[in-house]
Formats: structure tokens, C-alpha cells, sequence
């Protein structure tokens, strides 16, 4: 699965800063380069816009509308000589593609400057707000990372301590947060109590930093040193971190999500890694769903690493057998006019010699609205497939996200009150099956307690209205 | 004198919104073309950014830098379809010319959407700022027009009553404030106490609103219905408006700057056609500083009122012997190569042949720094003038401007300190005689109590820390 | 009368460059931005395009759409960096607004490289074309100045000497031009015959030039030293010029419109001040069609001098009762849902205290359809004024010029077929009158025989198909 | 391998048209979109521009720098509307990037409209342009596709008749050209007589067309009809193909590095799956080339299909051991400053947990430079890799490129002059291996005379000035 994907359910005008990447570091020297290419490589978390916040006395921001490097030119990296800083990119969800939703955020209040990046979602975004407003507070976005900064500002203010009016922001805040923090010079990552979003602390060249990701440092040819604690406060200094703490929930709520699909493969997540997890995943489905077929082929580039574990354990040839053209990943138009063209065909195209007559095991990350995988196997049938077999590297996805994954809407998911027979007949696939919930969570390694598992099961770690949830939030262990 | 000028004194970093235009209309049809075309007809009080606010459900908000024909495209407007709106043009002054800064700001508050539109400046933003920022208010920008919006927000949260905030607001801001202001779809226009800046509420086509000049609705090809009170309150609705009452100072502050260079000719301020105040100024000037001369030669296109009054009164013939380059207006670069060519040639030419061996009286408006006046007269010197004889519209500018003019460095100005001889010798001219203050005041015809004078005595009508002033703020007469 | 303006007739789809500005230089340092504010100074005969060429081993070409200062940055001046170069600035013609289109244009043949900038308008441009082509050569446009330059390309390549190719060129071409012209590093500037656009040439700071007018060398603060003879070629090196001779017709055919209108009141062409020729045509005016009024008002900016001048010999005083908005010159959009409102109201705006029960002597420099005055006489009387005379610095237009200004269609012409009070009817003024054709061709102060008043008679000075032609053209005097 | 690939050898200041992709459509409705399309199927083939050409009363041609659809909007799409036209999408070589070399060139001469679109390379382009030149045709660009262009103007004005003029530079052009070619109202399809670049027809809706690869067809869901004949002018008309005839060479000369790299995987060329060369190539080397290892691992996305094949053969697992961030393939900048970071981890992260202590097979298609390699290598190294074996899926390449692959400078190829052993230590492998020329043929399938090995052997099949070469060209055959 790819995103942008078509597949997803979208709330029109919601405008959440769903998936997104988050960086941040101090030095002894500028660290705008450090900024500027960690965000590179986070670049596959968010591809609308893409933003740089440094401090020369005052915090400056740059941000636009586009990649990391559409955005920032040489030139404009060398205006941004500073020793702190923090970066973020954004994903575009309906309704919320302006310049004035990238991010950072900046505000100026008692405090100083203040500069957040935010990956994640707060589910009780519109009860804050609504508070903050009752006290004469107004806003400029529907964002809620606004609340969330508008808020540090004013518990900051009304406390008049940094890190007590941090405390007492998180104790408010409910649902998935990976913060990046300036506060003047300063630097602060954070944490959810939950963990439900990835952030890790790491090195390169002796400046500190934090990232989505540890591919960041990679790139950087830097090193990772841990993934913060659930709900920890961390300071990073040019001469290391400062810890204020963490929560000790009694459980974590990993998002599975980013082992499925979202994270990079090459990325190591709370300790896994996530290519492993994924080609684990294909393995078990192979062990789950066996099937009798010439050919493993992915769908690429998202059933890769799946379909090798799949091929591996089966022991049946891994075959790239669809073709994707690298040029159409983005802003894709098709006229009316042109009905007979499916979009379909101008991303991917069947290598007709290799699946003509063949059996192919068609693997993918997962499922969503269905869309995409019935074009896909209708497409192979046509090139002369003569059975396609679709298996799936997570179970079926029935429950809205509320935590920083663009799924909002029940009915459009294609799992939702459908038996597997029934999606199997609607994408025309000769077998279908998915990866079993157990399967899954013995792949990724974690207790099943300790991930949130709400898409596939309806229940929830945090308090959603209307919605199952598996345990009291609290924030009493500071 | 032409804006942008570079004879003003500018604070480095100074992030205030001193000149500007104001425009607001409501109607029973779309009024978009209405806020585009008056907003075109006000271009000359701001060319660096241009925004209009209307309302369709929300407060939608377009703004960009640049002129208003090159921010609104003919599809832009289309998509601004709604009976209410407001329109601003913005002045830029240094340091402050980003795309944050342009207006109309829009807020979301207790109170639902709430957009601003500021022609003046605060002189106290600063204090107001500090004791916001105390209840725990952060801001977005430096500029004070944020400050009255915040301050909006704040008041009218904590009371709970739109009209009662904005007066605990007017008591609150000291300074110059033209505003028109949204609160999601109801429309209200505000002078301040001491009317320093114009205000005019007029009729087109059956559609009300207010600008800051009468020219807009000329046009509109529509008709001026009166100047808003000192200290008003004005709602706008489609039909008609209604007035919450105003203020009752014992005396208005009208900036006289207004009358003398920076409005429109063809406007009618508080009463007064500015042409014929102009062309009285000429007048006065003549009878005040008469000269044995052949010529009477204007600063295009400044000056060419005030020395048609002069011509006329003094029978000395009038003569257009400076030639300006219509397209060197805006930005204009000069690299330092290039060091023998003086921008002023590029923008004024000489007529040699009407100049030459002539005695020349050269009229402008006002002097502020004096560069240009002196580069004018070694231009007409160099293309063979006998003798050139300098006549000035105003009086000496001798104190900054705190209430909305962008003068603001004493030092700069070339009469602060100094004798008329000695600005003269400095300008090289052969004579040189400014308006008496009392000469200006008769020819703009309201009592010397009635206007400011503060750039010219430096007596404030308000409050200015380091400064004198003529009496107190008050608001006691809501 | 301004350009561009509305009221010219246009045939659709011609791609003509019919207004242009055309400089050269050459000299011993760096010569672009003598390029470069030479254009400047010559904005006024073209804001759709500007270019410049520079050699710099070979022949480099910047060229782009808008001003100049809008195509050249600071940045991009700096590459430019070369002792020999030309520059152009276009002026746009319905249909031919684009990149290709703007000069100068680029070719490479057997000479080397070779680049042109045109002022004017080849009558057998088509003719010329068709021989080329039937020598097996193709266009990349269907602009006039590109059949020059592969004419050029041709003929030198043919006979295989630079000048002789030249003359051979000269021979061929009948029409309007003057050109700049870059073979390799060497520089030329080449005027018609006729001399029907003007073209001089001048110093500054020891670097030597032509430009199509005086105006350019002022910007530069340089001097003029002489106009280019008719036919001359002017080779232009850094010691200094070096004539190739000239043509001797017994006639030249200077336009009688670049004194009226076209070039700047600043510049002086062929000897004569254009500012003197306008003022003595508003006091001829006032001699020939007197009118007893209150007041002159120009017509801005077009009519200004031509006011003076029949303010200053008739006694009646100037008055600007019409207000110029500045800021509407360019791409102004009318929507048709705003038909209430004209635009004309938002160019000129009457100071009605001044107009009002005023009898009002209008003057400006010519009219072409008509449309323009008929709106302006209107808005005078709705805005008070009592009487409106309506009096024409230039004689009735009735023929398509073929020879460089942008008037193409006799049936658009209000002149054409009718008398003076059928006109006057139609614009609705209480008096209309045009300056004669004796009294035009005395106030510019040539011979009849070495004017072209083509298009006040329908003769012409050079062979026109369909039309009446004055004499047989020849270059046998070379 | 990867293009734009920076060890490709570059000839500064050249400007051919080496990489390219053409399409043409004709139809009896609007072809627009048939061309939009089958061009984004052909993006990998030129990134740097993108050009349409249609023919309403006259050609039209849009073009501008990027990609197909950054160049075209649905919007500009819907003016093309048009039976008839032509496409070209451009690579960038050094010193050509600017939108004078975009394609299709559009000219006018006797014939009318004539518009053309190239991929290839003419050898002796420089002679012809001289030649042309002494004829007195200039041009405006250095590309050897405008002296395509210009020499069929020539040639068709000078003969009078389309098919022999074609014929006639046919006979005069030495190099590879697969052409589009449109004039005025007809479009016709030209190869090279050694059929060096693909081109093939094919029909999709019962519009007919020709592309340079079949995935164009596959994008339309259209069908392949057949590959053009060597020398073929085949003309395309609404009801269907024209042959003109073709030449009758002895042999062809195909590019055999389209198969090993340029061509898309999912293309079937003069009747080869590129897929299946590129899995015989890598079950070759395996079998040519064996090693003991444990795993195998591709340069992604260059070296998978390769990779596989090697897989397959040996019996070692193939793993994603190298991820490639997707987003860094445009315009990446490395600011000095940041010496530390190499480019390449930015492009391809290793997945440290499968390669650790592992002996990797690492296949990629060809090696050209060796940069890349070696860095690759020693990342691998970096991150665990017990052994790194390089094979390669093509020869040595030791000669340079004239006919159309941007592979110019001998000197700069790692394989020019030196031994497998001296490559092995220079790029820091455990061993290094080739695929032998013999299994190269025998993997593409055709004989070896057909096939343009100059790169691999420095023998070409058509004279190239101080270059060996296999036979005599002639089109006596016509």
C-alpha cells in the first residue's frame, strides 16, 4: 500500500496533523544540515509541506508547501545557521492542504518564543479548545496542534514554570503525541504516555538529536542511543539529554500500523526491526494460508518485503510481476474524457510474459476502502493470470484511527461487515486471506497489551466518544 | 513626495502597520467586486499586500503580496461569492514586508470567526501586549493590529457581549485606529476617539459599507454618505447601518498629513476637498514667499497641485519641467557599480529646453529628509536652471509620527535642529520657504484644536512616552 | 492618450513588433547596465517584453516577459558581463503576447552568431518570406524582425561580406526600422531610408551607444552627439562610431505621431524637443479653435502638455479636474456581473469641487476610436460640469498606419467617413475641434515632404499594397 | 542503476539529444490525451522537459521544463484539442537544461508547419550544419535535432515533394534516430536504417500511434501492432499506417544497453521482454559467475530484475538488503559544509539486520564510473557484511557512446584500461565478475551483428571520426 492512497477514508474539512515527521537538535556547531537531511529521510511520512524552526535570537521559521527540497535551497539553509533547532513534514489530508497548516507552529507569549512540531492526534482537541477560548484565548487554525501549543502557552503563563506547565499540558492532553519543542533556545522532546507514535534519541558528529525515525541517523551516518520512554520529558542540550521524567502507564499502545506499513523498512521501531517484522509477517501468513501457485508476486513497493518472507516460507518463486512506474506517485489528474484509461494502468503494469497462464499469490500490506487491490487483480487476470490468490500482511481493518493514521471512516472500510468471502468476491480473487490478529502481534513481538490495536478490533487505549476503550487515562504516576 | 519614499526615517525591525487602507461592504448581493474595485481605488495607501475577508458559512480569508489586481484574479473573485466582506491594502515599512503580516487577520474565539482590517497604529500595543500575554495569550505575529484583535477576542470572551467589548477595548487602546472588523457574518467599522485617520461611510448600487477615502466609492460610481464620528461604532448591514453611539472628546486630532501628501487629491476628507486644500496650500505659500522668478516647475506628481496654486496666485506661468519615468516606481535597484548614475535621474528628467537659463520656483508637498529635494535642484542646476527657488506645502517636519505616518527617526528629518538657511545651503537652492503653520492650518479650514501637529510641534493629542501632549485620553463620554 | 490603450484598432492574430525600444553599447568595461537603464528609460515604447544580448565567446540572450525591472534581477545583471551588447523592449500586439516573440532574437549561421533588436514594421515582410523560404530556409515565427535576421543571414552568407550583406539587406526591405544589430562582437545600428523612427546615438562615461531616443542618455547621465542619416549603417566600437555611409533620399518620412504622443515630452528627436512640439500644438489649437470657458482640463497624462499650451496662449486657467489612479495602468479586468461600474471611473476620477458648473475646455493629444472620450466627456457633465469642449492636439486619424504604431483598421476609426460634428455627437461634447494638418506639420517644424502623415492622409511614403504611395522607393544612393 | 546517474561520463558543454522518448497519435478524435499519457508512460526516458505538438489550422507546440505532469494540466490538455499531433519527453545533459532544446522544435517554411520530435544521436551533425549554412540557413539552437529539422526543410523545398525530401536527409544522416514527425496535418514516423532506438506502433481505441516503447500502449490499454522496420518512413492517418518503405542494411545495429538498463523492464522490443533479457542476464551470471554466499541482494530499483535471476539460478536467497528513499531521486544538493554525509546513504539506507555477517551477492545491471559502487560497497561493509561479491548484468563498458546514451568520455569509465582485479580492489569487493559479451548476445537473443556493442568494443556500426567501424552505411537500398 501506498500513500498518498486513494484507498483511504477521509473526513472532508477535517484537518488533523495526521502522519507526520518530527526532528530536532542541539550542537556545539549549526545544525541546520542535520535538520534539513533527517527531514530527507523522513520525507516518506508526509510529502505536502515541510518546515525548519532555528533560534538567532528570536526563533525563525521557513516553511512551504512541497518536498524537503522543493521547499529549502541552499541559500535558504545557510540563512539558518543556528545550534538548536527543529524540523517537521506533513502529510496532506482532505480540506487541510494550506501554508498556514505546515508547521512548525510559532507563537510569541510570557514565555518567549515557542515552536512545536507535532506528529500525532489529540482526541480531546475540541474540549481543550473550547476551554482555552472560554478564557479569552483565540486561535488562528483548526489545527489541533495549535491546541496543543496555544496551551502549553498558557499553563507556561499561568504556572510560570517550563517544565511544571509541560506536566500539566500532558495531564490534559489525550491521545498520540510526538512532540518536538523550542522554547527560545531551548529543546524538548515528548512523548505520549502511550507511546503510540515512534521517537528516538540519537547522535551524529556529537550533536544530539530526535527523530520519527532511525533512519534519520542513518543518514546522517549517526548513531541511535534509545526510543524515549512512554510519556517522557526530554531536554536536549548541546552536551546531551535531560530527562524530566516519563509516565509509567502500566501498558504501551504502539501503533501496529507503523510496522505494517507506515515506518520505513529499513527502520527500527521501540527495538524492532522493521523489515523483520514485516518479512515475519509474510512467513506466518504462508504458514496461516497456504496456497498451491506458481508465483509470489508483490504489489509494489508496498507488499515487498511481505511477499519475500511469503515466498520464502512457501518456497514458491518470488516474481516481480507488476511494474511501477516511478513517475506517477503524485498529483495525478484523469480527465473524464478519458474514462477508459484506469489510473491504475499508468502506475502499475503487468510484465505479460512472466504471469501469462501462471498462479500468482498476489501479496499486500493490507486493505483498506478495496479499491486499488480489485483493479490490481483484474488487471493480472487480464495479462493472462490464471488464478490470483490475494494474501494480506494484516488482519482486516474495521475500526476508524483516531491517533495519527488517515482512516476515519467505518463505512468505507471494505472489511467492515463483509465476511472475507464477500470482499473476496467483490476484488475477484480466486482465494483470499489475511493475516490472523495473533499472527500478527506475535510477528511484530510485543505483548498484545502493549499495542493499540484499535482499527482491527474497535477498542481503543485512550477515551474516544462513543467508543469501546480498553483503560483509564491518567497521567498520576508523574 | 512619492511613497514608497525614501526620504522617510524608518526603525529598523519596526514591524507596525502605519499606512493602509480600509474598505467593508454589506449587501443583498455578492459584494466581492464591490471589496476588489474600492480596495483598487485605495491602492495608493498600500502597495505591498492586499487581502479580503468574507463570510460563506466561515470567515474565509484571500491575501498576498503585491498589488490588488495581482493578488485577485478574476477566478479568485468568483470564489469570494458572499454579502459581507472587508478588504485591506498595506503599506510596507522595513523589516515587516512578509505574507504574515498582511491583513485581514483572521481569529477563531469563544465568539466564532472573528477578521480585522486596521488603518493607524497603537502607541500603546506594547503594554497591552504584556498584560495579555500574562492571562496567557500567545501571539502570531508583532504587529499591533494583532494586538487589537487579540485584545477583541479577550474583551468580548470575558463579557459575553460583542458591542461592550469592543468598547472596554476602545477604552483600553491609545492611538490611531481606522478599523472594519467581522464577527463571523456581521459587519462593524471603527473610528477612533480622535478621528486622526479618515473614515467614510457611503452607498452603491444599494450595497453599504465604509473606506477609508471617498474615492472608492466614486469608484463605484456610488455616493459618500457621511465621515464616521470620532469614537464610533458602526454596524453595516444591508439595510442600512446602526450606529452604537461614539465618544465625545472635546476636540478631534485630523492627522494633517492626510490633507497635505497622502490621501488622494480627488478625495473629501471630514468635509474638505484635499484638492482645494492643496491648491490653498499653493496659494498661501505664494502670498507668504512670493519670488521674482520665470517659472513655476513642480515635483511630479507630489507637488503639482500645491504649485498650480502657487502659478495661479503669483501669475508666474506653470510648467511641467521635470519628466518622471512612469514605470520606475517600484523596486527599483541601483547595484553599487553603478555608482555614477543617481536613481532621481531615472525617475525625473529635466525638460532642458523650457529650463534652461530660466529662474525656477519648485514646489513639493513636504521635505522630510531632504536627499531628494537636494538631488532635484543639482538636476535643474546641471540642465542649465538660473536660478531655482524652493517653496514647501507644509511647515517643517520636525518630531516622528507615532500615530499611523511612517516618520519615526528625529534625527533623519533635515529640519530637526536646524535653521531654514541652513537646510537651504544643504539643498543647494537659491531660496527656500516653507508654510506657515498657521498658513496651513486656514487653508485646511478646521481649528488648530481639531488637528493633530504633532510631526510639526511636537505635541501629541495622546499620550507618547518621552513626548509631550496637548491633553488627556479618555473615554469617560461612552 | 495612453498606451496601451483600448482605443486602438487591432487586427487579431498580427504579429507585428510595431512599438519597440531598441539600445546598444559598446565600450571598454562592462556595458549591461547601460543596457539596462537605457531600457529602463525606454519602458514607455514597450512593457510587454524585455532582452538583452551580450557576446561572451559567443552571443548570450536574457529575455522575459513583464518589465524590465521585472525581468532582470540584480543577480541576473551580474552574469551579464560583457563590453559589447543590445537591448529591446517590446510592446504587445493582440495574438503575439509570448516568449517567443520577445527580442532580441538569437540565430547562428556561417557568419558566427548574430543578433537583432527592431524598432518598426517591414510592408513586404511576406514577400521576403516567401523567397527565403523557396531558398529552402525555415521560421521558427511569424514576426517581421525574424525575416530580417534570415535576410541578413541569407545576404551575408551569399555574398560573404558583413556590410555588403547589410546593403544588399536594405535594399530588399521596405518598411520601417531601426535596428540594433550583434554579429559576433561587433555592433551596428541601422536606421531606414525614411528615418521613420528615430534612433541616436550617444556617450556615457566613455562608453558609446545608440537608443531609439534621447531619453536613454539622460538616464545615463551621458549626451547625446547626433541622430542616425536615413540609411546609415553606424558600426559602434569601443574607440568610438565608424559610419558606413548613408542613403540620400530626397525626402525623409519622420512619424508625425512620436512627436504627438508616442515618445517621451522629455526626449528630443531629430533636433526637436518633443515637449516644445506638444505645448506649440496646444497653443496653435488655441489659435485656430478658440472657445470662450472657464477652465482647461487635461486629459491625463497624454494631454497635459498640449494643455499647457492652450492654457498658457488662450489665458484660461489649468486646472487637473481629472485625478489619475496610478495603479489601474495594467491588465485591468472588468467582470461582467460589475457592467454598472466602468472602468473608466477607475483610471479618472473628476475633483467635482473644481469641474462643478464649470465651462471646460478638454484637451488631449488624439483620439483613435472615440470610446475613451465619449466616457471621460460623460463623467465630466454626471459630475457638474456645465459645458464640455473637446479640442485634439493631432488631426483626425482616418488610415491604418503599416509603418510601426498599432492602428490597423480604418472602419475603427470615429474619423473615418465622418464629419467633425457627426463626432462630436457621438462623444457628446458641446464643441469639438482638431488641430490642421498645416498647423501640425508647423508646430514640428519639418517640411511637409519629410513627414509621414499617412495615416491623417492616406498617403503614404513607401509602396503599400492597395494603397496611395508619394514617391518610388530606391537605394541606388548607396 | 539509476538515471540522471551520476557516473555517467558528461562531455561539459555538449548539447545533444541523447535520451529521449517520442510519441505520435492520429485519430478521428482528439488525440490529446493519447499523447499525454503514453508520454508519462515513457517519463523514465527524459525527466527535463516535456513537449506537445497538435495541428489546429496550424501546429501548436506546448512545452516547458519538468515532468509530463508538471508541464501539462488538465486545464492545457483541454486546449490541445486535436486529430493529430506528437510528444517528446527530454533528458538533461550537462549544459542544456533550458526550454530552447525542449522538443518538438516547430518551424515554418514552404511546405507550412513542420514539427519533429527525436531520440538519438546524428554523428555527423556538425558537418551537415556547415553544409546547410553555406546555403544561407541560420539556426537557433546547437542541437543536432534542429539540423534534422532545418535539412528537411532544405531538402523538401528544394525537391518539392514530402517522401523524397524525407528520403533525401534520410541518405545525408549518419547516427540513430527514431523520429516523429508532423507536417502540418500528417504525421509520419521515421527509424534509423540500423534501427538503434525502438520505435513501435500500436493502436488503442482505433486511434493509431507509435511510441518509443511498448508500455506506452500498455498505458492506453491499447495493443502493439509492430516494431517500425529499419529505415522505415511509415506515415499514420486516421485509418491507418502508410508504409513508405524501408531500407534493406544487411544488419541492425539495437542498442543493446536499452535491454541491459534504459528501457523499461515491462517493454518488448524488436520483439524481446526486456524483463526476461534482464532475469537470462542475471541467471548467465550466476551460472557464468558462481560464488558461495548467503544472500543476494540488488541495487534497487537498477539491479532487481538482474538480482533475481541470479537468485533463481544459485539458489540464494534474494533479499531487500539495500531500501531506497524514494524521495531523494530529483535535484539532490550536498552544501559542502556537510563533507561528512555521503549522498549515498541518503539514497540507500542498508537494512543492518539481514546483512549483518552475511556474504552478499550485490547485482547490479552495468557499472560505468564505479563511484556509486564502491560507495555502496563499503556501506554494505559499514553495516556488517562479512563479504561483498559485485556481478554485473553487462560487460565492461570501455568505449564511448555516439548514438545516443550520454556515456561519452573514455577516460572516465573505470573499465577503460584496466583488469577485473584492478576494478575489484578499486571499488573494495570481495570479488568481482562480468557478464561475458557471448552471454550477453545469447541472453538478448538476437545475432551478434545485429546489435551496437560500440561501448563494450569500441567497434561501431556507423563511421564515427577516429573510431573503428563494422561496415559501410549506404541507403542505396531505397
Amino acid at each position: 500500500m501506498d500513500f498518498p492512497h486513494p484507498e483511504y477514508a477521509i473526513i472532508p474539512g477535517q484537518r488533523k496533523n495526521d502522519h507526520c515527521g518530527v526532528v530536532g537538535f542541539a550542537g556545539k556547531s549549526n545544525v541546520s544540515l542535520y535538520l534539513y537531511y533527517s527531514l530527507r529521510a523522513l520525507q516518506h511520512r508526509g510529502q505536502e509541506s515541510a518546515g525548519i524552526a532555528v533560534f538567532n535570537n528570536k526563533i525563525v521559521v521557513t516553511r512551504g508547501m512541497g518536498l524537503v527540497n522543493e521547499v529549502f535551497s541552499v541559500d535558504s539553509l545557510k540563512k539558518l545557521n543556528s545550534n538548536i533547532g527543529i524540523g517537521h513534514v506533513r502529510y496532506s489530508t482532505a480540506g487541510s492542504s494550506t501554508i498556514n497548516n505546515a508547521q512548525p507552529f510559532l507563537i510569541h507569549g510570557s514565555m518567549g518564543d515557542m515552536a512545536i512540531g507535532h506528529n500525532g492526534e489529540i482526541s480531546n482537541a475540541q474540549d481543550l479548545k473550547e476551554f482555552l477560548e472560554a478564557q479569552g484565548i483565540s486561535f488562528n487554525t483548526e489545527s489541533d496542534s495549535e491546541v496543543i501549543i496555544r496551551l502549553l502557552s498558557y499553563n507556561i503563563s499561568r504556572i510560570g514554570n517550563i517544565i511544571e506547565g509541560i506536566k500539566k499540558t500532558m495531564s490534559m492532553l489525550i491521545g498520540s503525541y510526538s512532540l518536538v519543542l523550542m522554547i527560545n533556545n531551548r529543546l524538548f522532546a515528548i512523548r505520549d504516555p502511550y507511546a503510540i507514535r515512534p521517537l528516538i534519541f540519537g547522535e551524529a558528529d556529537g550533536i544530539y538529536g530526535v527523530a520519527s525515525e532511525s533512519v534519520a541517523f542513518d543518514a546522517l551516518n549517526g548513531k541511535i542511543i534509545r526510543d524515549l520512554n512512554p510519556g517522557e520529558i526530554l531536554e536536549i542540550t548541546e552536551n546531551g539529554p535531560i530527562s524530566y521524567g516519563n509516565t509509567t502507564e502500566k501498558h504501551t499502545a504502539h501503533c501496529m500500523f507503523e510496522y505494517v506499513y507506515f515506518a520505513r523498512a529499513d527502520s527500527i521501531i521501540d527495538g524492532k526491526s522493521v523489515y523483520e517484522v514485516r518479512k515475519e509477517l509474510g512467513k506466518t501468513l504462508a504458514r496461516e494460508s497456504p496456497v498451491d501457485a506458481d508465483i509470489v508476486v508483490p504489489v509494489p513497493d508496498s507488499g515487498r518485503t511481505h511477499a519475500l518472507g511469503y515466498a520464502e516460507e512457501s518456497g514458491i518463486p518470488f516474481v516481480e510481476g507488476l511494474m511501477k512506474n516511478r513517475y506517477v506517485d503524485r498529483t495525478f489528474i484523469i480527465p473524464d474524457q478519458m474514462g477508459r484509461i484506469q489510473e491504475i494502468q499508468l502506475k502499475l503494469n503487468p510484465v505479460k510474459e512472466v504471469i501469462n497462464n501462471k498462479r500468482i499469490v498476489l501479496v499486500d500490506d493490507s486493505i483498506v476502502r478495496g479499491n486499488t487491490m480489485k483493479k490490481i487483480v483484474n488487471l493480472l487476470k487480464a495479462s493472462g493470470a490464471r488464478e490470483v490468490h490475494v494474501r494480506i500482511g494484516s488482519p482486516p481493518i474495521v475500526a476508524p484511527c483516531y491517533l495519527g493514521i488517515d482512516m476515519k471512516t467505518r463505512s468505507e472500510f471494505i472489511a467492515s461487515g463483509k465476511s472475507i468471502e464477500e470482499i473476496r468476491k467483490i476484488i475477484n480473487a480466486d482465494s483470499l486471506a489475511y493475516i490472523s490478529i495473533d499472527g500478527l502481534i506475535k510477528a511484530i513481538g510485543f505483548p498484545k497489551e502493549d499495542l493499540c490495536l484499535g482499527c482491527l478490533t474497535g477498542i481503543y487505549p485512550v477515551k474516544i466518544k462513543g467508543e469501546k476503550f480498553r483503560d483509564q487515562h491518567s497521567l498520576d504516576s508523574f
